[in-house]
This record gives C-alpha cells, structure tokens and sequence, in this order.
C-alpha cells in the first residue's frame, strides 16, 4: 500500500507533524499542503475554515492519498467529524491524539491545554477529555503570542524566556496539582524547551505532533495501509502562498535533523478557490 | 454502544491492562478472563496457545463483548493476526502499542526490550519495531526471573533490587545508546520503579498495559465504540483456576488505587476445554 498520507494545515505548523511522521513512519511518503496564503484560519469563521479545509482536502484526493492528516487545531475542530463521515480513506485530527496521550500521562487528573485563542475558545480539547473521562481537571490558557513569535523565528534565548513566562504566568498557580500540559498547536513543539524551562520538570508536556504520528501509525496498522516498501525519502511539498517563503520557513523548522530535505519537492498549489 | 470490552491473559499480568483500562477509559465497562490454571503460557507450544486463546475468545463473545484485548505477550505474538482476520470485532494485542510509544520515544534510534523468555525468543517486538522502522537498534533480553518474582508478591525492597540489577546488568553497557526500554511482559509495570532506580532516569520506560489501554481508546473512537453513558463500576473478572487465589492476587495489583474492587464481580469460568 505504497500510496502517500497527505497532511493539510493553514500554513507551516504542520510541519511538526511532518517531522514526527517522518521520523515515526520513515517508510511513508508525505504530501503536504500548507494554505500560508490564506493563514492564519484561527480567526475566521467556521464556515470559511470548512470552505477552505474542503479545497486542501479535494486536492490531496487527486494525487491519490490513502489517509489524511489534519495537522492544524482550528480545521480539526471545524472539520474532524464530518471529514471522517464523508470520506471513504482514514482521517485524523490533531486534538483527540493529544487529549488521549495527556489522560495516559496525568496521574493527579489534571490537565493543562495552551493553544491558540481559536483553539482554546472552541473548547475541542476540554470536550475531546471529559468525553473520556468526566471527571478529569482541566485548565486552558491561551496564548496568542506564541504563534506570531515562532513564525519569526524566535524559538530560543532571553526573548523567548520573557514571552513564554510571562504568557504561561497564569498557569504557574497550579503547578503543584497539574502534572500534564498538551501543547495545543503544531507550532509550540518548536519552544517545548522554553516552555518546560519555564514550567519546570516536573510537568510532562504533551506534543500533539507527535501524538498525532502515532495515532496515524496506528491507524495504518488497523486499516492494513503500511507500506511494506523500502524506506521513503520523496516528500512533497505544496504551499498556496510564495514558494521562497515557505522554502526558508521549512528549512528552518527542519534545521538540519531532516537530512534529505534537498530531495523534498516544494511546488505552488493550485487550488480550487470558491 | 455500552457493551463491554473483553480482556483475556493467561493469569494475573492482564489485570496490570485492566488497571490502566480503568484509569484511562472510566466509562467501559470490562470482562477480564485469566487462565490461570493453565498458567504460564510462554513455554507451551503454539499450537496449544493458539487453541486456549480461542477458548476464551469464545467464552468473551457469548458476553456479548464489543472488543477484545489481549493483554497477554505470548496469546498476541501467536493469534492477533488469526484474530483479526476471523473476529468482526477489533482486536488489539500488547505488543504494537508498546512498540510504536518506543518508536515515538527514542531519540537515539535504540531500543531495549525486557520480556519473557518466550516473549523474547519469539522475536515478536523486534519484528514489530522493524516492520515501521527498518533502522531502529535493538537490545532484546529474557528475564525470566521477573514473573515468579512479582507472583510471590516481591514489588519493592533490597530483594527485589537485588534480582532486578543482576537481571538487567547485561544492559547497564548499552546505558549511553539506548535512550528507550519497552516492559514487554504485563507483570512489569508492577516492579517498574525497581527497574528504573537500576537503569537510572534517562531512560524511558515503556510499559505495554498503559501504552495498550490508550491504543483501545484509539480503536474505540474509530469505530466509534465509546460507551457514552456514565462512568461504569461493576467489571466482571473471571478465572479459570482457585477463585480464593485469584482473588488475593487481584486485591494486591489493585492495591488501594482501584476503590470500587468491592463492586467486581469474580466467577469461575467454565470455558469448553478440548
């Protein structure tokens, strides 16, 4: 079943997601499409984050995907139940893996959610836990400028310290019962080191790019969708936005630990816009 | 779909799944069968295992199960596939889910792998390890000590240190490469913090019955599965051997973190022996 696993986010966050399934399912090869153009969806209404979500999905279709990935919280939340009702090919969302993986982790029942203002608003998190697990403590924080900081590429140093403390300040109160915290938005892997810095040991985070890369192993197993080939290295790329953009934004979220980037494809999508 | 969830293991090491099953999936209600009387399964031949498995599959689906876990190392490496093929219910074993949360764990690409003799000969979690990653390091090692050990009720102490380090010495070399240790027997988790003060804490311990609880969360939520009624407290356990032993045995995995044990129902199993 040697056929590609798409993955579709609003712009580069999921490329964290690429990242883990690379590293998880080195044998899968990966299309990726980034909508940078029209990003961020956190934003926008539901109805245009559907529309939009839709036209990425339509797109993977065509280049014959035997699974997809969506590796942004705002289309997950939107578009997860529907996406799985209508289509006849595997779909995963990023928040049901980091809900499960955080009520593994917590044995004090209590649960710490940051993500975008979008994400925490939508309550996807809160509902994805207590559907399991009525009785789980959860607290949500927003941190809206989490996104913006990364996509500069502020992902370490003094900076990134004094927005982080400051941003997370609200949770250091519950430090003494909340023993698990889902970093609720593919960009945050990329400051996990900031954040455990400022939160300390002792609370285990909870990356939902990597969470999501093993559900999606799991569910290839279920589905028999493995492919049995040789190991996979041609990747491809899309972005609906500028191509030099999005091709230095990715080198730098891959840095060097990605070593076959070169042979990653990066093209223009052409979409089809409502 | 509140119908129970099945759980079969040759003794008592599945009640360490049926633990986490518990913690992590509140609201289902579980049945849990142990051969106990015909007690280790890891040195009988496979034709012998495969056909006691099907013996309590049997006994599970006339309970009307919805899903069967096979919370056993030796039952799963003989008869997950058979079982998958043939039930039109899901079925999921303890080996997968421990080798993909290692596969997500390792960052030096190196795993060990602590289990059974039977367990270990079988090559089951290397095959499991390899099919998704070809590259992975593996470090496999029998422990034949371990069951006997936890079955007399040794957890903790200078005793149990003693037998834990002599075991794991052959390992303590590989401590700067492997990063990752898989518990690939359901008796592990309860002398896992002697395995860990040994090995130190850079190691990250794996352990198959919390990794195997959450990949049935998984599963559940595919198939949409969920019991989405109230959090359920009456389990029935079954055994096929002394209902005063296993009742003892059962008391002391629980400990004092399973408060409902009152409300567990445990019978004798009258399954069709051959």
């Amino acid at each position: 079943m040697n056929r590609p696993i798409g993955v579709i986010d609003s712009g580069v966050g999921g490329l964290t997601v690429v990242h883990e399934l690379m590293r998880q399912l080195p044998k899968e090869k990966l299309i990726y499409l980034g909508d940078t153009q029209r990003c961020p969806y956190g934003p926008r209404p539901e109805h245009e984050v559907v529309s939009f979500t839709w036209e990425m999905v339509d797109f993977l279709l065509q280049k014959d995907v035997k699974m997809i990935v969506i590796a942004c919280n705002t289309a997950t939340a939107y578009t997860l139940k529907e996406l799985q009702e209508r289509l006849d090919i595997p779909v995963v969302g990023v928040i049901q893996p980091g809900a499960r993986a955080a009520i593994k982790s917590t044995q004090k029942n209590f649960v710490g959610i940051i993500g975008t203002e979008g994400t925490i608003r939508s309550n996807a998190y809160i509902e994805a836990l207590q559907y399991i697990k009525s009785d789980i403590e959860v607290n949500a924080l927003a941190c809206p400028m989490f996104v913006p900081m990364v996509e500069q590429g502020i992902l370490t140093g003094e900076k990134a310290e004094v927005i982080v403390e400051e941003t997370l300040r609200p949770l250091l109160k519950y430090r003494n019962e909340m023993d698990t915290l889902i970093l609720g938005c593919t960009h945050y892997p990329l400051i996990k080191g900031v954040i455990q810095k400022v939160l300390g040991t002792q609370i285990t985070l909870i990356s939902s790019s990597e969470e999501t890369a093993r559900e999606t192993s799991t569910i290839l197993e279920i589905h028999q969708l493995f492919n049995d080939g040789r190991e996979e290295t041609s990747h491809q790329f899309y972005t609906t936005g500028e191509l030099d953009i999005f091709t230095d934004i990715t080198k730098s979220i891959f840095n060097s630990s990605i070593d076959n980037l070169q042979s990653v494809t990066i093209e223009q999508a052409i979409i089809c816009r409502n």
